[in-house]
């Protein structure tokens, strides 16, 4: 393993003395992987092997699961038994149904998903092995089951009939029909195929390094989907898009300057959701790519105001702060212009990023060891109990 | 804020060169904090002030929780009125327990703890504010309720009456009540208790730090707990205590000899549950405390032979491998002793670590940066893309 070549004893950490704080674990190599490489510096990003600029070209979502999970592309074959699997696991367990069915209108998606994922995990078999093949079909099954379970939620909410998953067709494709119950175009279908490709994974972001802890006390990969799903919810990570959305919306109906706007936001010390990232320095590769996507549908959905803004936050946010745009400030237009609700892109991020997830689980689980760090402790000591009447 | 002082401008890692692979993040101070202290050398931990020996001799799990939302104990008002908030907050909504009751007889107990839990978001009021009082109304409410859905799951998969809290008592005599369909004994109540206050905080575990990294993203104190009982669940963190029991009777069925039984284990390189903690590196305090309690249950419950094996498997791990037993592994035969089914054990620390994972998420939203480490790259680049036919 490459791990044990730099495994040194490690030292004990003396907490008696002011130790360095790893804020946020900034800087700090907690694993190794070959799941992907970023390249902050240059705006680098690779999935095992493959350059997102040579997937986004060429490869599809599932070619991209495959990837992830066993680091090579599949052969014809493998990727036919992998869409015939992906396919037969669409549908959802009666109870699962049942529970989207009951929940109010003003439940939050993401907490819907993630209880719907936690739910699943009664009805898989109980874990009866633990190799390699057998996590890949849990993942395979996990993935397969999230679209369905976020387009369910979105028609019940609004008093729409549930639409069954199709036997066929891409998860892009599929999704996009339930969540609509009608068959996307062509177009349609590239574009959400090409954003689930762009979000599928991207190293030890928040959702992942979760998952990751998850999996390292031995649980199963239900608990780590769970937990990434949770982590993934918060505005700081995958929930920005829909903050983005928001923002967007906002300027709008204030009917403001969209350059003012963020001028008074950032000179109140407040946060432009969509911007700046822990790895990247300079444009991230996906927002690069996304930017175009956005610049194209917003053109031809008649939506080229919001594209211009975007544009205008962009410059105002080099210009005043010189941070760049992340993946979640362009993709919130593309999924607007595809019609879709801003409370729901941080699903859609969630079942793209599944794939990262359950693939590092499976590299997690090959190679464990515990994830416990230190914190060091501010508080008094050697305090007396003084009884509840004397307090 | 006690962080900033040595918030060094942190290095920008070089992944290019092989890094130093923080392997399970030992040793690595990730946070500080005023919830507790652990000297694994001496054997010593502090809750917030307070030595687990003193609170183990005088509070209770009340009394223990405002000490961890507070970091101060509580004068007579606020216990009371915490107690008054407890008990008001202990019923389920409908959906949860529909859910619970429809849940199968395979079901795992922690599965369906962390479904419930991740369910219960959406019968909270929606995140209105971000204060300190919002937030510990929302741990309370957590907190009151799991042991109603402990003991709700217990019953509905042995086709019992489900058993609706009480509202006067404390959370320990509440549980077992609801459990058993029966009031409990002082004696059992104290030692329900007892257990409760042993296991609520133990700095950086692997679930509370899950819980913070959930935490960090901004997202809700529902994702977290969720994420926390997760991890919790794995076999290497909370799970271990069912582990212990599960070995306990596995030495019982086989009828075969405590000390063999071990060895054997240890000459095939399988770990012993209930053993070895990354911090402490003599007996945990804790494990002192159950060991006595384990004792004397045991005699006067008439199962003294698991007792005693438990002491022959203690010696033998010292013998053997030097490594001392853990909070998990006495436990499990007092948990025994009072007729609670094995598979329930972890929920059961689950219950009490609520009140830890939930205080850590106060202190993190209080002064947050997100989680987000690094990971090395051992993986290819620049690979070709070459169509799936031709592959
Ligand atoms: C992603 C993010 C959490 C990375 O955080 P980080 O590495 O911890 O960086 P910090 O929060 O320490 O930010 C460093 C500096 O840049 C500023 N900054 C970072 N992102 C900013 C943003 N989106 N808007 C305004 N200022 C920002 C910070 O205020 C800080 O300034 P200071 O040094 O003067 O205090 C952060 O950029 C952010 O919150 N972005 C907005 C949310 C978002 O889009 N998340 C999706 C990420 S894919
Ligand atoms: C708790 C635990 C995960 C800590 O792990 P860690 O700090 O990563 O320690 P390691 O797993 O690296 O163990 C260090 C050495 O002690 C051995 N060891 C640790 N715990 C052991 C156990 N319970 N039984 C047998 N050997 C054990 C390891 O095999 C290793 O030996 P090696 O150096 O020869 O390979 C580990 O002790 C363990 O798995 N215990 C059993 C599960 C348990 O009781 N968990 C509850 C914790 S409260």
């Amino acid at each position: 393993m490459a791990e044990s070549l730099t495994k040194e004893k490690e030292k004990e950490v003396d907490l008696s003395e002011f130790p360095h704080i790893n804020q946020g674990l900034a800087g700090i190599v907690a694993f190794s992987t070959t799941k992907s490489f970023i390249d902050g510096q240059k705006g680098e990003l690779i999935y095992a092997g493959y350059d997102i600029d040579t997937l986004a070209e060429n490869a599809t979502f599932e070619e991209v699961c495959f990837l992830l999970w066993n680091d090579r592309l599949p052969d014809q074959q493998e990727l036919d038994s992998l869409n015939k699997q992906l396919r037969s696991e669409r549908g959802l367990p009666e109870p699962v149904l049942n529970y989207i069915k009951s929940t109010s209108e003003s439940a939050e998606p993401m907490a819907v998903l993630r209880t719907s994922v936690s739910m699943l995990a009664d009805f898989h078999d109980k874990e009866t092995g633990d190799s390699d093949k057998f996590r890949q079909n849990k993942a395979i099954s996990i993935t397969a089951k999230i679209p369905t379970i976020i387009a369910a939620f979105d028609r019940s909410r609004n008093g729409l009939n549930i639409v069954e998953p199709l036997d066929t067709g891409s998860t892009a494709f599929n999704f996009l029909y339930m969540l609509n119950d009608e068959e996307p175009g062509e177009q349609a279908e590239k574009t959400m195929d090409l954003c689930l490709i762009l979000h599928a994974e991207h190293g030890m972001n928040a959702s992942t390094f979760t998952g990751r802890a998850i999996c390292s006390t031995e649980s199963d990969m239900y608990s780590a989907v769970t937990g990434a799903i949770g982590a993934l919810k918060g505005p700081l990570h995958g929930g920005a898009n829909q903050a983005v959305m928001n923002m967007l919306m906002d300027i709008e109906k204030t009917d403001s300057d969209p350059v003012e706007y963020i001028k008074k936001r950032l000179e109140g010390k407040q946060k432009v959701m969509g911007f700046g990232h822990r790895v990247y320095k300079t444009m991230d590769p996906r927002a690069r790519i996304l930017r175009g996507m956005s610049k194209k549908l917003s053109e031809e959905t008649g939506h080229e105001k919001l594209y211009e803004w975007s544009e205008a936050i962009l410059k105002t946010m080099k210009d005043e702060k010189n941070i760049d745009p992340n993946v979640d400030f362009f993709s919130a237009t593309v999924y607007y212009s595809m019609g879709i609700k801003p409370d729901l892109y941080t699903c859609i991020f969630a079942m793209s990023r599944v794939s990262g997830w359950t693939g590092h689980y499976i590299e997690q689980a090959e190679n464990n060891r515990l994830v416990r760090p230190r914190a060091h402790y501010t508080g008094e000591k050697n305090l007396d109990w003084v009884p509840v009447e004397e307090r």
